[in-house]
């Protein structure tokens, strides 16, 4: 799980930008006694994730507040299912509603995007991790969702591996001498990923001794070949092969299936498509 | 604008999420004196914003790096359109490079969405507006995206403005009380919009003297009833009408022509696709 | 009420100000286990405002701290009146005495103060606001107290409601191009309020469109033209006047006999005199 | 001077509270080149206070501002005097003029006072000083104006000086045994002062050793009794005498030449009038 | 004790460093219900400082976790020693582990380098001070340190105490004017100390009025005189002496019997070496 | 380098512990325009770092001051070297000194005392690295310290490489078991180390595919074997291995010698001893 701290700050920062001074709605319509109880419903089918954020939300709001979750971070659940059940003052359900639902829609989005994928390649031995196009802030929320769809994380930041793209292999004149510069300093924790576009990078960042080569927006046929050629000189499988480039959906299982150990997709994290959560005061 | 000193937050949350330390893969690299210079490529047609934002990033990573801007925000571009150039130091481009896209392409996506909007309405007299259904800490840019799109912003928080929801109105008894109950209470710069389901709830929340009516999740019969009714009672206006719920691009104009207000539409924040755009190292 | 979580970070600034490293007064004196009790005295009569603020100071200081409010908020107490009886470690409740005294007594000052005015003004129909001329930091407080006091809240920031002043109006070339140029961005929840000096500007200001008129510094007999010409063309009251400019309590009453709908005093918020309240250790 | 980056966090907290999202009215009236020059002008007398910080925030907004400054920092001023001009963008100058007044406001009303105790005691040998009853994130800013007023400062927070009150000493037994178990335990740039009620505390507490004896609410008759017993006892004034409780400006003067040193006054901090400045835009 | 919201800023601050995202080590191996429990045991003889703050981690990490300590601060411990006892879920006291230790290694360290200083001049009358040679960000819990290892607090910051060096005297033009302008300004409950480096300046300083005379860099035989020069004029001891400059432990006593009031110790706080404490998980 | 935005907020902490509200021995005896000049003095030999950070003290304050850097990051000094040389207003200079040095002289002592740990393997084939027992609130500076003086960089964090110590093994049963979850789910840019106390878990560690081994607390001898057995079945060295446990500086070159990969070495961060640099005004 994420650190709670790291929850709370993403949270307090949420309620900041709804409630800001007063909820002028229930102000005066509500006095502190009033309870009140809700379901939170799907009106779509997805993937569970957020719960924990989402009761903490109206445990920051009001510590009386008490949140039953019916779903395991991660279990799939069906349109029409109850996702949790809530209870509390009426004013604080109210006051909380739509900043626990927008964190709970997006990180269900994004974990239920990510089992798409991963059912898409279930079986070819390919897994699929998001990329660091992630949205400012939310970042924590967004990887640990890519976990609950059953993906796996790319790098959090730039400090924790290498990634080299043409401009940083510009710099140094050659994929050998990039990744050697770099081995030369580095972290005895931390792996190189190289960016190629072709066979011929391929090849070079193979013998460079890169741990994870990149197939950028290569075609299939490219990346059929530069399979074929790993797999012919590093049979144990010391080097990895990641696919990237605007990933479809429709693609996914037909490019895990050359052989290729994990396929990276931006979208994941850049295009969430908030999932159709309501809830329901009871 | 945005005030700076709120996106600066924004973006400095962003780096420390995206950079962490160190640069590994340009620590290594490139000497303090490399320069280097970049375009940013429109890979399909949309609607600017943001510009202000992506060159804020380079500017707190390294003051001397330079960005001008090719398109004004909010003006439409098209697919290969240079949207902007900067230069500066090759570390400061690299490391800044993933934090101000992933800002610019999220701005330009929700802008580029709204603008489809604004566009199927265009004529109809009725304005286009988001909702409270935005992603946690990006509030004020997505706010800003809209405009930039071409929409109207609908309350920033829950102390600019009431609505009062069925669960709202229970506690009180009937809209008219609650209503009545507010209106005693709330300042004079403060408008009351009441969600209604049905013709009734209409007629109710108009006799209340409720600012604005939103027309919940109609049938486009039900709001030609309501339209109706509420253009014969009052035909200057006072009242405003929102529809909302769910409200696909495809039923905009169809719902917009029947003569309500304003259209909000949840998906123009809640489920942004980021634009296409990526930066060519020149 | 004002959420809890803005609330805890002005105490928790004001407590490193006045605390800052450790009480050295307390802590050579005090062991850990000693407890004391207290009851804070109303020197002078007053409105209640900031219990839970108060309370608060000593519950973030000491958990097993217990405060006891003997008065609602926005209830009048007079003098030699106990407000609130608290109790816990001797130690903690010294630490933060100062600190919950600044806050309360200046929520109490600026409520009793507001109170003042409403009672002023009361059976005339006209409210009392207070204006954006806070404390830098302490707005939601003070806002807060005006509620407390009677009184309405005024527009909370710039994003949430038009003032349009002369400076604004120049810039347009008249009150009728200023109005209709911010109408046609602005979303639908927001009011336009325009500054007028004598009654020609009521008059385009009425023109125009504006839903609040306000009434700057202007003499009483310039005020009560401005209502007759009102009232006259808006039988219906559909807008509102505001008096405003260092309206004195004395004059409160004839002013708000003129028909007015509000006035706005500056220095409910930017002169709070301080409520004479002193706590008593038993 | 205060540190700027104090400054600087008051500020953005100020403008953050006024501006929040969007300045609505200037948004869509302003374009970004109309300049604009304004005057402040104070309407009052009065001592100046804060103009570093006033300009600041403009220069916060848009470092294109321009602000020069009339009046040193401790000057007084006329009624009618023009204390600074002011030149910027005209958006920037609207934005910025209700947050910076608060502040400049705010701190010549504070120095404003200051001086009118100084002044009173003027000769005397007795000098004017503040108290711990400051308005929460507002400190330095205060304790600043009354140094700008010709004041001293009091303890800054609890722990730079040891302040003994009748509940710190119960708790050791006597001022004796209270003041030793301190001395025995701080820092050697540490002083003690000893609250007293009446002359037996006065004895005490000089016998105790303490640097600082305050004469707490006590009767004129009282505190010259208590001077007349320092001054024989104390010639070469190693301790000093503080007057505190409730001291109005018009009983300065007669408290101060009974031979006290210190004059503290609350009402400095905790009930400031804002000084009467506007801003006139030219 | 150090307020506990100062503590929490600094143990969260912690915790972000160290865990960032997700704990990958436990992620995937413990199960939520997991329960563990660990001693903390000493490896080394040591002084006791910190076990609320220690304790204070984990319960940060998961209010359920508990932690019993053996050791009050301030108290001696030998080798092989258990310092205290903690128990709650196994990932959270791995989570924990690094930071907790990281916060109470460094605070035992300088409690234990203090109370060697304090050892060393037992029975001189001396006092050990540290100084403002602390580590950023730490300064609240090494001065603390400082108290639980029994020395005293040297000024806390550049606000509660004054310190004039040459280039403050050089600004004057003497000693005596230096002191005698700060005099002027400075509130009552400020001490002044001035550097000194031979007698002549401290026979200059004492005329001036000093609190505290620092002698700085003296040799033993300067500082003889000195504090013969001093106890001579100044019998009463109103006037104390702090030798400083780089003063070794093996020198401490020596140059304590000298009749010094204060020892200041820069390496107390600027060169803390972490006491030898490993938690053993049972 | 380490971004300045996160340079940034240390020094801000750091300045706000020193200074507080004013510098009170500044604040009386330099005007505005008084200028100053020194010169940093090495009192010792040492490896320079921090030359940015104690430029940007100076900075933030005033940004009217100039620093010059005599050596580079990562260079050697000698005794009596001038590390740089600034100038600016006196007050300003007087205000950072303490902050700068306090930053300064803790980064050179770490990059001084690793660099002697990298002497002291030259040739070897080892490389030094840290550990994350650093300083709450430092990690950044003491990580980049280490690679100033020689070093490499281990874990930034928990989430950026997996540690598996005893407790986590005890957990799954054993290494085997452990690494084969770990691996089952992180994300290919992270490594696995295991702890290893003796051949038998080296062996182990080495079948369960660990990418680092680290032989812990291991004696000579052990290591020894370690290495001759690692060596002989992992011939083209894909699995490192650590020496780690109270590695002291005599003790290096003999392990390094065994043929290990990395000494890491806990005392490099936690338990710095401050390089002795001194400020001379001119």
């Amino acid at each position: 799980m994420i650190p709670m701290y790291l929850v709370d700050e993403i949270i307090l920062r949420a309620l900041k930008e709804d409630v800001h001074y007063l909820d002028l709605s229930c102000e005066y319509l509500f006095d502190a006694s009033q309870q009140s109880a809700a379901d939170l419903l799907a009106k779509e089918p997805g993937v569970m994730c957020g719960g924990a954020v989402f009761a903490r939300v109206f445990e920051l709001l009001d510590p009386s507040c008490r949140v039953e979750l019916a779903f395991a971070e991660g279990q799939a659940f069906g349109k029409g299912d109850v996702l949790l059940s809530l209870a509390g003052p009426a004013a604080a359900l109210l006051q909380g509603e739509r900043t626990a639902l927008n964190l709970l829609q997006h990180m269900c989005g994004a974990a239920t995007a990510t089992a798409a994928f991963v059912r898409a390649v279930a079986g070819t031995g390919a897994v699929i991790s998001e990329t660091r196009k992630t949205l400012p802030g939310l970042r924590a929320l967004q990887k640990y969702a890519v976990l609950c769809g059953g993906g796996r994380n790319h790098r959090y930041n730039l400090s924790d591996g290498v990634m080299l793209k043409d401009n940083h292999i510009d710099a140094s004149g050659s994929i050998a001498k990039a990744v050697a510069s770099v081995r030369a300093k580095i972290g005895h924790m931390v792996k190189i990923e190289v960016e190629t576009r072709h066979l011929d990078e391929v090849r070079q960042a193979f013998a460079a001794g890169a741990d994870v080569i990149m197939l950028d927006n290569m075609s299939l046929e490219q990346m059929r070949e530069a399979v074929g050629y790993l797999r012919a000189f590093d049979p144990g499988k010391r080097v990895l092969l990641e696919a990237s480039g605007d990933i479809a959906l429709e693609r996914a299982r037909e490019i895990a299936l050359l052989g290729v150990d994990i396929l990276s997709v931006g979208a994941l994290t850049h295009s969430v498509r908030a999932a159709n959560i309501s809830m329901r005061i009871k």
